[in-house]
């Protein structure tokens, strides 16, 4: 059911078999395994991650190509707590190895904000991450065009880039390299740090014999109407034309709630196996979480997996279910020729 | 577009980046991918694989619960050729390693089949299994129960038998195991060898001190009405009521057309690394044709994963795009604040 403040404090008293910490495409397919597999779950969703943000999720299988990110994640939340899972609405603050569980302290409400804790044997975490986005006095206007025509992942929307003049914005040199894989796609690429890093007169030697213009002025405004890019002024008053843009300033895992405890990290991701068991035997991690390609079809997948690992883990812990009747009549034969 | 036997001539000189052996999730998931890197593919599909016959699709993140697995395909199809990737109705007889190529021979019609060979850099074998049905005079009666009530897949159905009164059919002792798994969904397990296999001493206990009668006549025919599974009829007469059934009786890989190359093998699966490339550097595999769970979800990650290996390779082999305009006018500043 979809737990809030009012009708959360029974649940705290649950030992769920599951907590899954976020509410993505990962963290969706896990808990509808979950559920099929008769296991119990709690999902915290703090809301708007990676996949809330995408407009037109078209490389995922099954779904229209105008599906929105959102839809997905919509759709998701209404078949699991349908099958019984829990939903929650808040922001896991800290998750606590309790020996044969785990507590999860959360934040519930942006105002008012309650701390309840919950408890379960096994912890998924789903919680992904955030592009940076570059920081304009007026957000509101880069938010018009991310998710758009300003895209944060190039395997994901490259394709939509074709030969169009592309912005890429950076903030440090390192992430200017994108460019030269972004040109598998369109060569009329110009770069912008938004005065945010140096560039190197190698780095600045490799733009000029590819042809890519760098720019290091401070971004003013992305230019353009009803979400379609045309350009970005720059605080000088320069205006570069562009169709589409590419945003490669990296981002921020949302994982601060496991910091207690002693996993295996390689960068920002979790280490894990082919199941996406993290050095913890019961912590699992899915998606852009873990280490891999930060695709949605993958996160699907990942949840598959975690799900079908505990699904294993707490079956073959527990005593076999017999046919009783049958056992209770042992000496009368059951319906039907039995040998 | 779609090729048929009348407009199939003219691609059999084109070299392909990859050639997709099966149409199924994973091969229209590849396809997708493959089409938005830019890459050329031609999806041979045989048809009637294992999801054409799943007449519920419930595990899939985004689709609807009733959303049978024929819809998937026929979605899945129509949207890798709008992107402009070939498909052709046909049977793959023979992959043929020609050092930088594939050669692929295909049976095209059933009747008055023709042999056409495409070339390829890439092989994506996606072709997965069929599942052993029980064999009866009459396979209609089969079909109508076949991925409606009487399933194939316990880790995809596991949870509509919950409860119920379930055959688990069976053509080897080993099979019999199965029972001891799917007890976790319904204790009321009967189990049918049809005639096709002894049971020993020990597997006899086993299934008694589980209260799991054993049932070793050759099944008549299925009972029921609309799909919907109430029993078995067997031979000598006696009926068994069922709800729901489990035929565990293995698989067949459609692999044969790979006989001729040297790929490492566990069992029917194909062994690949974390991008589902095989031993073969050119050759992937996907699906229920690798190790792994046989699962929806798996395909299209794995589809997402094969494509992107084949991208990276062909894109890293190839001569940066630059834009030329620019460095035409190398002594003039591109437009804008360039340094």
């Amino acid at each position: 059911m979809k737990l809030s403040k009012n009708n959360l404090h029974e649940h705290q008293h649950r030992l769920y078999d599951a907590i899954i910490v976020g509410g993505g495409a990962g963290g969706l397919s896990a808990a509808l395994y979950l559920q099929r597999y008769n296991l119990s779950c709690l999902v915290i969703e703090k809301g708007k991650g990676r996949s809330f943000w995408m407009q037109d999720l078209r490389n995922y299988l099954g779904l229209h190509e105008n599906t929105p990110g959102r839809e997905l994640l919509r759709h998701g939340q209404e078949r699991v707590v349908d099958l019984g899972a829990d939903h929650l609405r808040g922001f896991v603050e800290q998750v606590t190895d309790e020996g044969d569980t785990f507590s999860v302290r959360v934040k519930v409400g942006k105002t008012n904000s309650i701390y309840p804790t919950f408890r379960a044997k096994y912890i998924v975490a789903a919680s992904g991450l955030i592009d940076h986005l570059p920081q304009l006095e007026n957000m509101q206007n880069v938010f018009d065009y991310a998710g758009y025509t300003l895209h944060v992942c190039m395997i994901c929307d490259g394709y939509e880039m074709n030969n169009k003049p592309c912005g890429l914005f950076v903030n440090s040199e390192k992430n200017i390299n994108s460019a030269f894989v972004m040109n598998w796609f369109t060569p009329y690429i110009s770069v912008f740090t938004h005065g945010l890093c140096e560039v190197g007169e190698e780095m600045r030697n490799k733009l000029k014999e590819h042809g890519y213009p760098l720019y290091e002025q401070p971004i003013k405004k992305f230019l353009g109407h009803n979400h379609e890019l045309s350009g970005v002024e720059l605080e000088d008053g320069t205006v570069v034309d562009l169709e589409t843009g590419l945003v490669a300033m990296g981002s921020q895992h949302h994982s601060h709630y496991l910091s207690e405890l002693d996993l295996q990290w390689k960068g920002g991701n979790l280490i894990t196996d082919s199941m996406c068991r993290t050095s913890h035997p019961r912590i699992f991690a899915l998606g852009d979480l873990k280490e891999g390609l930060n695709q949605v079809s993958i996160a699907v997948a990942d949840g598959t997996l975690a799900a079908t690992a505990i699904w294993r883990d707490i079956r073959r812990a527990s005593p076999p279910r017999k046919w009783e009747e049958n056992l209770a009549q042992s000496t009368v034969e059951p319906v039907g020729v039995v040998s």
